[in-house]
């Protein structure tokens, strides 16, 4: 009998920094053996990659909040996977776990910031989405630092993404107004009909976006939660209150851009309305991730969130999948799925 | 013997609407018969009239938070006088005030929003400059929005104007490395040489403005405050660390602008670095301004805080003055000097 072939781990690694928007080609699969995990290690392997806005930057060669990729090194990121060995007390083989396991088929891990999962709660590609990452920048965004109180007019930008469409339903559970910009009729048509915004509108056939806002926000802007950035958020600006607290969480707009990208000033509009702008990391709501996943999961239990994944299959195509979200081609949690058997 | 001619009010008026910077030939001096107090009302002579950056937006036909000054209308402002005469049980005549008296010689008022000032506590034209608005928005748009801590790095911008001058001083007061920016060598060493800040530079004869900022604020900057907009802040939000707190006050570098001005996108930075800016007026801490007059009086008493005053003289030259503030020519609190021989 020939000796077994040793499992291979395919796994992707950035090949190159992108300029502008990120190609096929600034990505290389590569196999390796499966490690094995040592004492203290788990194996995982994957049965789905997230893909994220965030990734983009760690792809250029700048100091930011996080080190970036260096050029052979795996894309880091979230997965979900099954435990398939442990020498870690705290995990045993068959596990759901989620972490920051990157994209490829194994990782090894020590189980440090490894969350265990309960299938029975809700899918488990779902840490990745409305009970993971994506769900608490819109739970503790929104609500620690949007701070809407009922009958606010909360707008959305980029709202039919992952943590838009989470940001918005959780405003309608706290009473706002809701009104979202996406960049399709299918998604305008999911916000409004399935996830219950009041109004949403398409930026891509929209021309007059402070118009298109002011019709649809006859009492201004109280709070905006920014994805995008651009003009969408400098039409935003010219439609705020006193006192609204506008959130950046992201400025996809701008993750591709070659050179910094210029617009009108916009600080004056803070001065006259005493509101703000504040950014932030869900890392900094590290110490009320449980009650953030608690909440989330039981609203998602009571039926009053709604999500919806979208699936690629097989990391290789992990960067499709990466490049298709920049390019807004998903609705909701963009996925990749590597072994959906294991899940 | 002839009657008493009735003595004249001199008032500035608003003449035209500018554009860009204003002109002396868009305000107009003209006199009309001093009105005299009805029941309730005070009749005011001005020592002291005020001109502060604010005023050009009132210039303007844009809503905002104040309606804007309309054409053949007073202009509006702050000002210091005594009582000449009294309908109101609350004043006295030979009292000094302070209130929204305008660009004239004379007002009457019915006593809402009018200040009596103690000229024992310090020269009663303090109450336009430190020991008033400019003082309290020092006080308040610095501690209440910026909240710095001991040993942090505060960057002002419009550092050797009347409010920029306090800020730095009672960022010092509280145990901060003060860096101030400003629009000349003579400025420069006035905030350094007298006020005590750490560091200061001339933007007009500084090219690069964040090589300079790296160089003077080696642990980043924690808190801005910024008076001023423009390429300045652009250059200082390189340099934001984690949870700054940029204090928006004001954007005198854009007030003037004939069209809206732009500039590089800074929102991502507040994202990258958990930081805040955020807009205010003085007029939001209304309910507390005795606490900020009581503390900015006791710190003056202390020696702990001093104040520059530049007077231009006449009625008819506060338009001169007014301009010449917009062009930076101040150094401290511009005022006009209407009757000194009240004060």
């Amino acid at each position: 009998m020939p000796p077994t072939k040793p499992p291979t781990n395919r796994q992707v690694t950035l090949a190159a920094r992108p300029s502008g928007m990120p190609k096929e080609s600034d990505f290389k699969l590569v196999e390796t053996p499966v490690s094995q995990p040592g004492p203290g290690e788990i194996l995982v392997r994957m049965s789905y990659v997230s893909v994220d806005p965030y990734m983009r930057g760690r792809m250029n060669d700048v100091k930011s909040y996080a080190p970036p990729v260096q050029i052979g090194e795996v894309m880091g990121g979230g997965a979900v996977g099954r435990v398939t060995a442990s020498k870690n007390p705290q995990f045993a083989a068959g596990d759901y776990v989620e972490g920051l396991f990157g994209w490829q088929q194994y990782a090894v891990s020590n189980g440090k910031g490894v969350r265990k999962l309960d299938p029975a709660l809700a899918p488990v590609s779902t840490a990745l989405g409305i009970l993971g990452m994506p769900g608490l920048t819109a739970y503790f965004g929104l609500l620690e630092i949007g701070k809407p109180r009922p009958g606010q007019t909360i707008v959305v930008s980029g709202a039919a993404g992952a943590v838009g469409s989470i940001v918005g339903q959780i405003a309608k559970i706290k009473g706002c107004r809701v009104v979202g910009i996406a960049g399709s009729d299918q998604k305008v048509a999911w916000l409004r009909d399935e996830l219950g915004f009041d109004a949403a509108f398409n930026y891509k056939t929209t021309k007059d976006y402070a118009a298109t806002l002011h019709e649809l926000c006859p009492n201004g802007v109280d709070v905006y939660f920014d994805n995008v950035g651009g003009a969408i958020t400098d039409a935003v600006f010219r439609l705020i209150n006193v006192g609204t607290r506008i959130v950046v969480c992201g400025q996809i707009a701008q993750y591709n851009a070659e050179k910094p990208e210029i617009g009108p000033r916009l600080l004056a509009h803070l001065v006259v309305k005493q509101a703000r702008a504040e950014g932030f990391l869900v890392f900094q709501f590290a110490s009320r991730y449980a009650e953030g996943f608690k909440q989330m999961a039981d609203w998602l239990k009571q039926g009053k969130l709604k999500y919806r994944e979208q699936f690629v299959d097989g990391i290789e195509n992990a960067p499709r999948a990466f490049i298709g979200m920049l390019q807004g081609e998903n609705t909701g949690k963009q996925l990749v799925c590597v072994a959906p058997e294991l899940s």
